[in-house]
């Protein structure tokens, strides 16, 4: 069996490594977004690829969710040192040796795409991660800074250093319309058996990976479940919220399946807190409730193999 | 009193910090080889120029003369299970973050002595150390590999690396013909009231100096007294020895300062081990012998003292 999931960061990874449990003779391709990326003293960092690839790898740091276990910080606090910042991105010394790696094969030209397989290669996730494009797409927030009025700041600065406390008027995947899906997402996707919507965010995530051309169209064409992220009107975690407010869309299970659409979602799965939207149904979809908490491997397992059940009953 | 010094690695750095004792009101000016630099792992590594600043920052591992004290090897380590080395060579975490900041502003465009003056910011060193250029410059040594056969290598690969265990047939500072002194290296010279050569490598660190065209010249203009890095026949510490035997020039204080020549030194500081080429003298410069081993802070700034009050002498 081939399975294709689409990832953002912690919420996707988990979901992932409970797919891997669920469904352990299965192919699985994760196609994982890059519109979180950024460059920090002159290397690049991907937040989304390096947390599936650490927490399916062994390497996470299983509490904060994110960066790797048993870290230190002694280069980001030698930078402070000389001034160099910003100190709001917590950069730890292991991390930094992903970064340099990376860093340096896309120096001597290799896509991220085979950067991200040589680096797979130590962590052995598992499965197969491919960043969605190898092209630079970068999510940009517009906001009203309270100290320097209208701008456009990187997803990174909105999210980390903000914590989204300041509201987004606009969120745009800056170059996605001219981005091409990296080598083997579409073939991926186009053998899958089905297509899982982990409980990332619907828009810096999931979003940004189908604004990339071709994506959305070659997932669209097969059977796709999803994994709502909002559970009883608000995010499993992270602000998906207020990623969802910028884009006008409710935060409740019903309003991002709606946003998706029943051209894309065949099937979507939320939590028992929202058994009545299951009861309602909506439109296009088989809706199904369950519990939807992650909050231990097994668990987290049992919520994948319900996804994945539901695409291969609606694949019939 | 304006002092210019000339500096390799760690027997440089360590002259000079009994040369800023020694002189306190002195302004010092120290042009640092950059031979050595490499280029590890994306980031621009300046061995020479580091130990220099950190040495005179205070930064410095004491013991081993190179390197930070309270370092720690996460990122080298993890760079390592990555599959990426050299493994040979030992960056520390702290150390990183100085190549991650020289690197960052090289790649902006900032020519090295701007970024050294940077870094400098930050360790206040006490004198104003400037890259002999801030073109390239690396030194590469032939060797007649073992394993390999004939080939040239980076004077850190067979410095480093091979411990200088393989003899050397040439030594060539590649790059040196075409580069230029960096500014304010040759006014710094011109204004000086003395020039000093402190115990460190002539063959590999001041010669490499020398041939940026254009500093032989001026520093020959001025008095020059330098401090022999041979003791009785071997280096004080590193290898010089396996530098000399290279270009042909015997491991004797005597051929050190013939290899210099009277032309470039006006005095030469020999060890009360060689007194009897003080006793015999050499034809164009004025010798003397005093202990020259810097065991302590105390005994390096006399023997800095030493060196410029010959100087001074010698300038009259």
């Amino acid at each position: 069996m081939r399975i294709v999931a689409l990832a953002g960061g912690i919420g996707g990874a988990r979901f992932l490594r409970g797919l891997r449990a669920a469904a352990p003779e299965a192919e699985i391709t994760v196609i994982g977004n890059t519109g979180d990326d950024i460059s920090l003293f002159g290397l690049r960092v991907c937040p989304d690829l390096d947390t599936v690839m650490y927490t399916l790898g062994g390497g996470i740091n299983e509490e904060q969710g994110w960066g790797r276990a048993d870290e230190s910080f002694t280069v980001k606090e030698e930078l402070l040192a000389y001034g160099v910042g910003p100190s709001w991105f917590g950069l730890g010394d292991r991390d930094f040796a992903t970064h340099i790696v990376r860093t340096q094969m896309l120096a001597a030209g290799y896509p991220l795409s085979a950067v991200t397989e040589a680096l797979c290669d130590r962590w052995k996730p598992g499965v197969r991660l491919i960043p969605m494009t190898d092209d630079q797409v970068e999510t940009h927030v517009v906001i009203d800074d309270p100290e320097r009025g209208r701008r456009a700041v990187h997803f990174q600065e909105w999210w980390v250093r903000m914590r989204a406390s300041v509201p987004a008027e606009s969120i745009a995947a800056v170059g996605a319309e001219d981005a091409k899906p990296a080598p083997g997402v579409l073939d991926a996707v186009r053998e899958a058996d089905a297509v899982l919507f982990p409980p990332s965010n619907p828009v810096v995530s999931i979003g940004t990976i189908l604004s990339v051309p071709g994506i959305r169209e070659a997932v669209a064409a097969k059977t796709v479940v999803g994994v709502s992220p909002i559970i009883g009107g608000a995010p499993v975690r992270g602000m998906a919220d207020a990623c969802l407010t910028a884009i006008g869309v409710e935060t409740s299970a019903r309003a991002v399946a709606e946003h998706y659409g029943p051209d894309l979602l065949d099937g979507w799965l939320v939590d028992e807190a929202d058994a009545a939207t299951a009861e309602e149904g909506i439109e296009g979809m088989a809706v199904r409730s369950r519990p939807l908490l992650m909050s231990d491997p097994e668990s987290t397992a049992a919520i994948a193999r319900a996804a994945l059940d539901l695409a291969l009953e609606l694949k019939r």
